[in-house]
């Protein structure tokens, strides 16, 4: 198991214990994979299946107990939980529930579930319903939100070593990829790039190609081949020991034309304006005006409703920098920026890189692009 | 965007509007990336961030509606869906929400939800508190499970094609990999290969290696180099143009005793005699029972919980071969067969196939292995 030290897990249990014990609550019960691995270190890509509900009960006093198929009783049983009730799923009409109920029967108060913006519960609707007389249900009081807002030093160890070998992977791009390539196999080749420079997996690859600019950020590659005046970006969200990056790099094809070189300088400015704006104590609200400044003169936003967002065991996490999201950044919050540009009517330009808040300010977890686009 | 024709949604569209129409529903909600993707070909990777909700409501007559965050809306509309309302999203407050309860106000009737096995709800518990009282739900009625449990031919000449992919690489594991390889670096290496054969991306990638046989199938790689005497257990979903395969291979590193081989050798007469009962009109548990009577004698089972799955748009989809699932098995479902052995306490063997049924029985999708373990 790719796990870090006990204390780790001990320190993040105490910290939700502390504020259970504000909020009321007397556990929480998590269901995704984010959650559960947050508080038990179980890393496995087998939440690609569906098939199965996992769960775990955080308790406002003692450890954790982990209530879930027996198909994962090996794996969790390296961990540091020991607590480990499972049961052989898929088992229709009670699928771990009647164990999970027993469970919740330990628990003396209000279990708090992650019911705010980017969570969901992962569990059928039906076994929802009928768990409902299993215990008193609240909103967890944003309690894992603001838990995972803060990444420890092993955290933060973790994303950087990822962004290093996305780096390295950006960095070897002109070797393989480069005009005539299908878009499709410059995805390929990017990934095994990735790979290869020593990520894990590649969970998240977008990227788009157009004539000097490009028409969105997340579609798939097509087949078309790469064509002198493209613009080509490439996005990934790499995984290593369980943390992602989450970063792009713009490359011209060719000649792209000034505007196209124009916008991305404009962009590189935008998030250096953004970094040196990302102080302790700044709001993420602030970082997007700041990079909004730069970029339209202060128009407000576009299509992507934001220009940057948190980043950590998911691709995407809390806080978004937009407008609306007034979260104080603090030492320990690792962020991207993000800034677009329109270069035209449905052509884009859009930038990426990766930061971390420390005491002293920010510091560059991606090694950050100059103004240049690097030329295919 | 890597589409099927526009009959081919209208097809799918028609049968869902045939069985909303018996089950007494206006309208279907759906949230997930398969349950959206179904309708209208939206395929991305960008549902690996959970910042955004994203909606598709289904009526019982006339097209979907897609209601969507603005940073979809480029590629949506390159699909067959001309009902596209989008918003800037992230939006604190009103995540779509007010958009989406007036899609729903135009529907005069009951809207069904998937709450049953393998399905859950992407949204916030709290937006879905709050949009309670913009329809009726209910469940729904099992209408995405039944649809998709049969694949069109066009999805099963997709799944075709990323087994044969699958195959190739499984086929040239030998080429890079052998003992004293770290476990991880050989997944990396596995990984290279799927992507090199012509897989999209590799979303599922899980596997071990023991001396004789591996403690679980759901583990990350450790960096313990590979040893003579171990099994390795290579378990891919990869993906080409939206669609998986899911299969494996066990590899014999050096001498990795009779018992091994044996238990090998089982394992792939089980699979065959579980193809040879895969008629049309058979069910699921028919399937289990027959594995199971060559594995184990017909002592019913592991901790596993069932010996194959369906599979398409998912690493894992219904039905379950288990004894509790009595799906009658009809022409056009796709399913693995999955046997798995105890060697000895706490080693296990597992064997995996894909397989499609057809009106004149099962065909194979993967290249069936034969007895011998390939030897590395």
């Amino acid at each position: 198991m790719t796990d870090f030290a006990p204390e780790e897990y001990r320190a993040r249990l105490h910290r939700a214990q502390a504020m259970m014990d504000r909020a009321g609550l007397a556990a929480l019960l998590l269901t995704t994979e984010p959650e559960v691995r947050y508080f038990t270190g179980f890393l496995t890509r087998f939440w690609e299946s569906p098939a199965r509900p996992w769960f775990l009960i955080v308790p406002a006093s003692g450890d954790p107990v982990a209530v879930i198929p027996s198909i994962g009783a090996h794996l969790m049983g390296q961990s540091w939980i020991t607590d480990i009730r499972t049961w052989r799923s898929p088992q229709p009409g009670d699928d771990g529930i009647s164990l999970l109920r027993d469970a919740l029967a330990e628990v003396d108060g209000p279990v708090g579930v992650p019911s705010g913006a980017e969570t969901h519960l992962r569990m059928p609707l039906d076994t929802w319903a009928a768990l409902q007389t299993a215990a008193t249900f609240r909103d967890d009081a944003g309690i894992m939100h603001r838990l995972r807002l803060i990444k420890s030093d092993a955290e933060i160890d973790r994303i950087a070593t990822i962004c290093q070998i996305a780096n390295a992977a950006f960095d070897r791009v002109p070797e393989v990829i480069g005009a005539g390539l299908p878009l499709s196999e410059a995805f390929r080749r990017f990934q095994i790039l990735l790979l290869t420079e020593g990520a894990d997996w590649v969970p998240y690859l977008a990227g788009a190609a157009g004539q000097g600019g490009y028409g969105d950020v997340i579609s798939p590659a097509t087949d078309a081949p790469l064509m002198d005046g493209d613009v080509l970006m490439l996005d990934t969200g790499a995984v290593k020991a369980g943390y992602f990056c989450d970063f792009d790099r713009n490359f011209a094809v060719g000649d792209v034309g000034q505007a196209a070189h124009d916008a991305h300088a404009r962009l590189i400015e935008a998030t250096e304006v953004g970094f040196e704006a990302a102080q302790p104590g700044a709001t993420a609200a602030d970082l997007f005006h700041a990079m909004d400044r730069v970029v339209t003169g202060g128009a407000g936003g576009s299509d992507a409703g934001r220009s940057g967002h948190g980043l950590g065991m998911q691709l995407t996490e809390w806080p978004s920098l937009m407008p609306a999201d007034h979260t104080v950044l603090e030492p320990g919050m690792v962020l991207t920026l993000e800034p677009g540009i329109a270069v035209a009517p449905g052509r884009m330009l859009v930038h990426e890189e990766n930061i971390v808040i420390t005491a002293d300010g920010p510091q560059w977890l991606s090694i950050p692009s100059d103004e240049h686009m690097v030329q295919l």
